[in-house]
């Protein structure tokens, strides 16, 4: 086994081995300045010009006009479900939320607790094995949230959902500038770093600013988009190093072919699995044909008593974070924009030869 | 000049180098998993062992009893400006505040947006360069709030306010575990982690669990102490490098002879400015005697029109972060736990030959 082995893990996931380099000597003295990057001051110039590089790379990378606000938040996801109906659902106006996995419904859940909500599509009848098509919007829709990708089943929106006009609001966090996006499709598309962007500890918030009008003065300060919006994210201390990660993943998007050559590599890394899936009688895809995810692929073994047997051995080969989410049992292989082509190579090889050997 | 210097930064800040070289290494391949640090599933078990560590470090180091519950928050000591009110903050009662400083201010305009608010003690008028020591609570006192230290003034309490048996609520986000602390006598204590324990990102929140119960159920999730308290704070993905950092630096300290050991370090470093301050009319301490800080330390120069020269001067011998706030203006010296008494020492010896020269 290597010194690094490859890891599958749905987020916290891997990094560019060239950004844990660039981190390491960073980590000890930043920039000559003779400060660890973990210690510089949010207030100081390397910060600020940190901050600002990586906002203005994002905006580049996902050519984001300045119409929209590019905000670093915490808490990840899980608080953007408060955020969004306390910041977007006014009074009188109706939350629209497309069920399609379980952060969806989570999303969803919390948004009850802000106002009336409605549920504009739902496939969980049928498993969540894919993404809803056809979306009925309630009267007097404040916004109609949907999850890009669903980590858990292994589905993905290949095209935005018609909002009919009200503002689209996207839960990113596990495919965010894994392709180029039409931002000017959205209102808002929030995503945690851990997956696509970095590490965790920060939330990327992209926002049309006219919404920020519809934030009210009681909500508190950190809950209110307003608060990162006027103060370029820097109102308290950010999370300064999850913030410099993110820049650096962001330059080695860069490097190599930005968007387009994130979609290139998430297509190329996908389909040798899918393949391999499609023509090995011994594995059982999880998602429907029509919604598989780039990012997450789930699968069963036929015979599932061996499953423990598969991850014993697949770790033994240095293949690592395989295991299923318990609501769907089988296996999750999480590729991330970081994710090495070489690895699923190495795993495809596995699954080959465990289906030869037990088949 | 050395490869790297002394920052005096307000926080974030110094971290020890033993810490900074372990992370060095661990960001690569963390324990031999073949993950670097920062990769690692917030749900895997390398992760799991090491919140559980450092909370299990925090406690013994604080001496935190199992009637207390210890939890890794996001959003800063601002997020808990609205956190302990929406939190502790029942109809009827009462949120008490003493105003120290800038942040103690902050919070106490903040829980104004929850509910009833009374201050209880303000030095305001005396331009904060003195703590409160005359407290008056209000009828149906849901807490007391205090700031224990004050870092833009350079002020702390030296014993806790009597909170007349409402819960004492404490901001320790400059100044946990530079001492030993009698737990029992707050109800909540909180702290972001990037002064003296570790870097941006987390925040601990230490609360006797009997408080859990005031939590209403509309509270948006991440808001609600009971989420985190219920999932030993691992409800969604944590923010895990800011709380590997944490693990690491209380191992630092445990190695430093612990909490006494961080007092006696603490007193060193102070000292030895102080006094140099009491017997150089060169310099001006803003801080009254008796509020004086250990962690911030603040002067003025009698002669205000070399403030920038001092400033230029100070950076090319490697002394950097030594502006004062706006508010004050002058200079502030924040030495954190891992700040080393060299660097106290050879700002001083740099103040007296500018004094020398400029005098």
């Amino acid at each position: 086994m290597s010194e690094r082995i490859f890891n599958f893990s749905p987020g916290p996931s891997m990094l560019p081995e060239s950004v844990l380099k660039k981190a390491q000597a960073a980590i000890w003295n930043y920039n000559d300045s003779g400060m660890g990057v973990m210690e510089l001051s949010h207030r100081g110039s390397h910060f600020e010009a940190i901050i600002k590089d990586t906002e203005q790379r994002l905006r580049k990378l996902l050519n984001i006009s300045d119409d929209y606000a590019v905000l670093f938040c915490t808490g990840g996801a899980t608080n953007q479900f408060s955020m969004v109906p306390m910041n977007l659902l006014a009074k009188g106006s109706v939350g629209n939320y497309i069920l399609s996995g379980m952060f969806a419904e989570k999303a969803y859940e919390e948004a009850k607790k802000f106002g009336e909500i409605h549920v504009a599509a739902s496939t969980k009848d049928k498993g969540y094995r894919e993404v809803p098509t056809e979306i009925a919007l309630s009267t007097n829709a404040a916004y109609l949230h949907f999850t890009s990708n669903n980590t858990i089943f292994g589905t993905q929106f290949a095209h935005e959902p018609d909002a009919h006009g009200a503002p689209l609001v996207c839960d990113a966090s596990s495919d965010l500038l894994h392709k180029p996006l039409d931002i000017s499709k959205y209102g808002l598309i929030y995503a945690g770093t851990q997956k696509n962007l970095g590490i965790a500890g920060a939330t990327i918030v992209i926002i049309k600013r006219d919404l920020l009008a519809r934030s009210a003065d009681t909500l508190p300060a950190m809950m209110d988009y307003r608060t990162y919006a006027k103060n370029d994210s820097l109102y308290n201390t950010a999370p300064t190093f999850p913030i410099y990660v993110t820049g650096e993943v962001l330059k080695w998007i860069e490097s190599e072919g930005g968007a387009l050559g994130m979609e290139k590599r998430a297509w190329e890394r996908a389909s040798i699995l899918y393949n391999f899936l499609d023509h090995c009688d011994f594995y059982a895809p999880y998602a429907s044909h029509e919604s598989r995810s780039l990012m997450n692929i789930t699968f069963k073994l036929k015979d599932d008593k061996l499953e423990k047997q598969f991850v014993t051995e697949a770790e033994s080969c240095g293949l690592n974070g395989l295991k299923g989410h318990r609501n769907v049992g089988g296996f999750r292989v999480s590729i991330y924009n970081a994710f090495p082509v070489e690895g699923i190579k190495t795993l495809v090889a596995f699954m080959g030869d465990f289906a030869k050997r037990n088949g």
